[in-house]
């Protein structure tokens, strides 16, 4: 890659940059000052505008796609950073969470590599951390969980992370991992059909489930429910629709919280 | 937890704040901040010197363990955390990567709560994603992976995230989780007996691995082989022995990755 580049040292680099869960200070420092230093921002349509306020300067242009709404075609945005380094230094690809998880990446990389164009990733927190600190409850514990799996169940992951997709569930082969902690992504649609999937690879009913929406915003809801009551249903009436959801699944939920309501409409908290 | 606390005005509040995978600029902006307004700052042995740069004007306390050191027992660090709530304003708890994965966050929360002080959580990058970035090489991938879990086979998880302990592994049960991909956190006393696992459930003797050592830092190096590779003792003699590592399993690591070498003492970037 630095061959080609050499070439044509006048190629901009590209940083693909965890924006984290929501929250505008939950980006890392060095993902903060390299939007402040951006040329050009290419962001995900669900990143919270406050984010945006860390660069000012920067032309900042919304792709990825949004529940049920127009979006940008993978292929489209690979173009566009391939066309943005051609004319920028500092080229920002600003995607919800880690870049690196149910992100579609390496689709990027692997375009602006070929087009000789250096690409650096900054990594974000990632919803399933971010949850973790909102509910006050560690994915592992001692005696109870040594392993948390983070997966989706959606047939296609959306280019934006984190956005749940209208998708036939009927015809969605389920290949859930069997770690102790589970945490599953764009799990919306599939909740009812990986709550029976769970309990028929041997998770008692009992099993504690958080369903947690928009995490880490202003709009940040979460729900607590058991397997069992997850497979009859009782999570559908609740999900907002519009925000991105995860379902986490596990012993480790049941261990300290004192939320122990069906319904709540307030944030999980000790 | 609000009642007591209501009672008693005058408790400080304590934040859980995940420090990253160890390059000062990967904590997120909220960490950094509150690290700038803490009164007392109770930090793993491990997290780099320039991470406390944040924070010139706090009392800086070292405590966990770190490899084959003398360490500080987590009973110790919940008691030292209680008392400095008890004199101080803002407290903060700085772990290694994130404080909800292998980090005995429970311990610290569940202790003050109890004692009727208020905690918050501030998520960190998690070393499986930081590692992710270095190689930029995502964890999930379309068609190869949709599901990575983290684990740990360690027999005790350190009081610090991402330490690895000197254990019998002769007598360490293994039973690893079958997402796609899997990393393993302090694995590296357990190389050898995970490979093996891996193999006889079913995992092909060619399946990518990759070994990363002190992930984000100066130090960070990491190593290409396959699991039958593994199996046989090739990482031994690379270890380090001092740096945390990590171990990273799946398909998706011979997606794109052009370095091929079986021992490199550089980083693996494309």
């Amino acid at each position: 890659m630095t061959k080609t580049s050499a070439s044509i040292p006048q190629l901009g680099k590209v940083y693909l940059i965890g924006a984290g869960p929501g929250a505008a200070d939950l980006i890392t420092v060095r993902g903060a000052k390299l939007l402040a230093a951006a040329d050009v921002v290419f962001h995900d349509a669900l990143v919270e505008p406050e984010m945006l306020a860390y660069c000012p300067q920067a032309e900042k242009i919304a792709v990825g796609k949004r529940c049920g709404k127009h979006s940008t075609a993978q292929k489209f945005i690979n173009k566009r950073l391939v066309d943005a380094a051609q004319k920028h230094q500092l080229i920002v690809r600003l995607k919800g969470g880690d870049p690196m998880i149910f992100g579609r990446a390496d689709e990027e990389i692997a375009e602006l590599q070929e087009a000789g164009i250096e690409v650096e990733v900054v990594p974000g927190i990632t919803a399933a951390l971010a949850a973790a600190a909102s509910l006050k409850q560690s994915l592992t514990l001692r005696g109870v969980a040594r392993s948390v799996a983070f997966s989706t169940q959606a047939k296609a992951v959306d280019a934006t992370n984190g956005v749940n997709r209208a998708v036939d569930t009927a015809n969605t082969s389920i290949d859930l991992p069997t770690a102790d902690t589970l945490v599953i992504y764009m799990g919306r649609n599939e909740a009812v059909s990986i709550a029976k999937q769970l309990i028929a690879q041997g998770r008692v009913m009992t099993t504690p489930v958080r369903i947690i929406e928009a995490i880490s915003t202003k709009r940040e809801r979460s729900l607590s429910l058991t397997l069992a009551e997850m497979a009859n249903g009782l999570a559908s009436d609740w999900f907002d629709g519009q925000a991105p959801a995860l379902l986490l699944v596990g012993a480790v939920f049941g261990n300290r919280l004192e939320n122990t309501d069906i319904l709540t409409n307030s944030r999980l908290s000790a």
